[in-house]
C-alpha cells in the first residue's frame, strides 16, 4: 500500500530501473534552510551540544553516544543505549550525511534537523531530560554557553531550546564524507573503483536498488524541499525473513500518523559509509552487509541475487565510504564548584 | 592509623604546615617511565584506543565515558555509569594531570597508568569486557587498528593488552592542563591571581591543607617512583558529616590489600582544575566546592574554617584551572559489513 506521493515517486523513478541510474557525487555542502543560516560560531556551538552529556538526566549520553561522529556516525548497535542503560527499538541511523535526508527518523517524524535534535533530549529512554526547559536552565547556568549562545544568535535571551537545535543542525550540516572511489569514479577517475565494484555498480542498478537508493546520497530522488520520500519495507512479503527478522513488528510510519496507509513506509536511508554502519535495518537485527542486500532485494524487488552478485554489491557499497572531515575536538565550559542533580 | 610510611610523610611534612608552602607551577611534561617512552604514533593510538567504545561489551562506553576529556577529565556524577546502566561505588577521578599521581585508582591499587588502563575494561560493572583476550581479538579483527599498533610498537605481534596499556598511559600523559592562574602567579605575575586568592592560598597554607595537596599537582610530595602517597580519611572522627555523607563505609586502600592497617587509607587526589570536578570524595556524596572545603579542614585538620576563610580558599582552587590543550578528534577505524556481538 504506498501513499499516493510514493506512487507518484514509483511511477517516476520507473524509467531508471534500467542499469544506468543517475550516478551523482556527494555535493561538498549541504543545503541550509533560510531560517537558519551556517555561521562558524553557530557550527561550533553546535558540536559543544552534540558532544555534551549533561544534556541527558543522567549526565552520560550525548547525542554523539548514539549517533557517534568518530565512527560511522552511529553505534554499530541493534538497538541504541540510553539513560539509565535502557535500549531503544529502532537502530540509530548515521549522522554523516544525514543533512541530505528529506526527512529524519526512520519514521519520517521530524522534517528537518532542527526539529529532529529536540527529539531525543527529552526521550525518557533516550536522552531522559524531563523538558527542554529543564536543558535550558542547564545550559544558562554553565559560564560559557550563554556567551556561545550570544555569539551565535545574537544578544538577548539566546539561551533557547530553537536555538540549541538550530545549533545542533548546522553542525550536522557539515557533517559531510566525500571523495569516496565511488565519487572519484563518477568525477571521471575510471581507476577510483575496481572491476568487481563496477560490477557492483551495475547489479545495483540492474536490480533496481537504485530506484530508490538514488540521488547523491542514495536516499532518494532530489525532491522539492519539504517533500519526505517513504518506501514501504517489506514490499513483498517472505515468512523465511520475517521468522528471522520480525521487520514487520515495526509498523514504521504509522506508529506516528496512527494512518492505515502508513503502514511499514519507512525513510529510504542513505547508503553512504554503509559498510560501517552494521548491523541493519530499522530494527538492526541484520549483521551482516552481505545479508542486508540479500535482503532487501528479496523484500523490496522480489530478486534472488547470486552470491557473487551479492558479494559484488557489497563490493560496491564499500566504495561509498567517504573522507571524514578532521574535527578539533570541543574542550565543553565546565559548571564551577558543583554539580547537576543527575539521576 | 597511619602507615609509617605515611607517618615519615607527616613528619617529614610538619615543617611546611606554616603559612609558606612550597608552591610549584606544573610541569609541561609529565616523567614517563624507560619501559613506555612516548612517541606520536603511541600517543595517536591512545587517544584513539581512550575514545573508543568498542573496548566495553556493550560497544557504548569508553575510558572516555566516565574520564571525559572533553570536561574536566571526568563526568561529575557521584558514581559512573559503566554497562547496562549499572553505577559504580566511587566518583571517577580526572584522567587531567593524572600522569603526577604517585598512584592510582582511589585505593591506589595500580602503581602506573599502564597497570591502572586494564582495570576498568574487564571490570564487570565498568566496560564489562570479560577478557583482554576478547579486547585484543576485536582490535585485530578492525582493519586500521594492527597498523597502528605496529607503527606505535613496531611489527610482528604488536595488538596485545600491555601494548594497549601502554598507548594509553602515553595518552594520558599528554593531558596536562598548565598556565593557570596560579600557575601565571607562581611563575611571577603578580597580577595572575586576585586579591581573595591571595587570602585563600595563604588560608590553604595555613589551614595545612598544602601538606598533603602539596607539589605541582597538589596531590602529594615528589618521592622517589614508585612510592605511593596515601593519606587516611576521615583522620578526624566527625558523626555529623558521617551521617551526612558516609565516607567511612569505603574503607579504601584496605579493601585491596585487606591490611587492617590500610583502613580509610586514600590516594590523595589532585587538586588540579578541582572546580570542574564536582561532586567530591571517593564517593561523590559532597556536591559543592565549599562544602568540600569545609569538610576535609574538620575531618583532616580538625579545624572549622569561617565562611570567609571558605570562600577564599574556594576562589583560591578556581585559579587551579588550567588551559586545556586542543586535540584533534580521532576518526576511529571502522569494522566493515558487519558488526561485534554487543550485549
Amino acid at each position: 500500500m504506498f501513499t499516493l506521493r510514493l506512487l507518484t515517486c514509483a511511477l517516476a523513478l520507473a524509467g531508471a530501473s534500467a542499469a544506468v541510474a543517475d550516478w551523482q557525487a556527494l555535493p561538498a555542502k549541504a543545503p541550509e534552510p533560510a531560517a537558519n543560516p551556517s555561521t562558524p560560531a553557530k557550527v561550533e556551538l553546535g558540536k559543544m551540544l552534540y558532544l555534551d552529556p549533561r544534556l541527558s538526566s543522567t549526565g552520560t549520553v550525548s547525542c554523539n553516544s548514539c549517533h557517534n561522529v568518530m565512527l560511522g556516525g552511529e553505534d554499530n548497535r541493534g538497538g541504541s543505549v540510553g539513560v539509565h542503560g535502557q535500549v531503544g527499538g529502532r537502530s540509530a541511523p548515521t549522522v554523516w550525511n544525514s543533512a541530505f535526508n528529506s526527512v529524519q527518523f526512520w519514521d519520517g517524524r521530524a522534517p528537518s534537523l532542527e526539529a529532529q535534535a529536540k527529539g531525543p533530549v527529552t526521550n525518557p529512554i533516550e536522552m531522559g531530560m524531563k523538558s527542554w526547559d529543564d536543558v535550558v536552565a542547564r545550559l544558562k547556568a554553565i559560564p560559557g554557553y550563554p556567551e556561545a549562545f550570544a555569539a551565535a544568535f545574537g544578544g538577548g535571551d539566546a539561551v533557547t531550546a530553537d536555538n540549541a537545535a538550530k545549533a545542533i543542525a548546522a553542525y550536522e550540516r557539515t557533517l559531510i564524507t566525500p571523495n569516496s572511489a565511488y565519487d572519484k569514479y563518477v568525477s571521471g577517475d575510471q581507476t577510483a573503483l575496481t572491476e568487481q565494484q563496477v560490477r557492483g555498480m551495475n547489479t545495483f542498478a540492474e536490480t533496481g536498488c537504485s530506484n530508490c537508493h538514488s540521488g547523491p546520497a542514495f536516499n532518494g530522488p532530489t525532491l522539492p524541499e519539504g517533500t519526505p520520500f517513504f518506501m514501504k519495507f517489506p514490499t513483498f512479503e517472505n515468512g523465511m525473513f520475517e521468522a528471522k527478522y520480525g521487520f514487520s513488528q515495526d509498523k514504521g510510519r504509522a506508529e506516528v500518523t496512527k494512518k492505515a496507509e502508513d503502514e511499514h513506509l519507512f525513510k529510504v536511508p542513505t547508503l553512504r559509509n554503509v559498510a560501517l554502519t552494521a548491523p541493519y535495518f530499522h530494527n538492526g537485527k541484520v549483521k551482516t552487509l552481505d545479508e542486508a542486500v540479500r535482503v532487501m532485494a528479496k523484500l523490496q524487488l522480489n530478486k534472488d541475487l547470486s552470491e557473487q552478485q551479492i558479494a559484488d554489491v557489497v563490493a560496491f557499497l564499500n566504495a561509498l565510504t567517504g573522507e571524514f572531515p578532521k574535527q578539533q575536538m570541543p574542550q565543553l565550559p565546565g559548571l564551577p564548584n558543583k554539580t547537576f542533580d543527575y539521576n
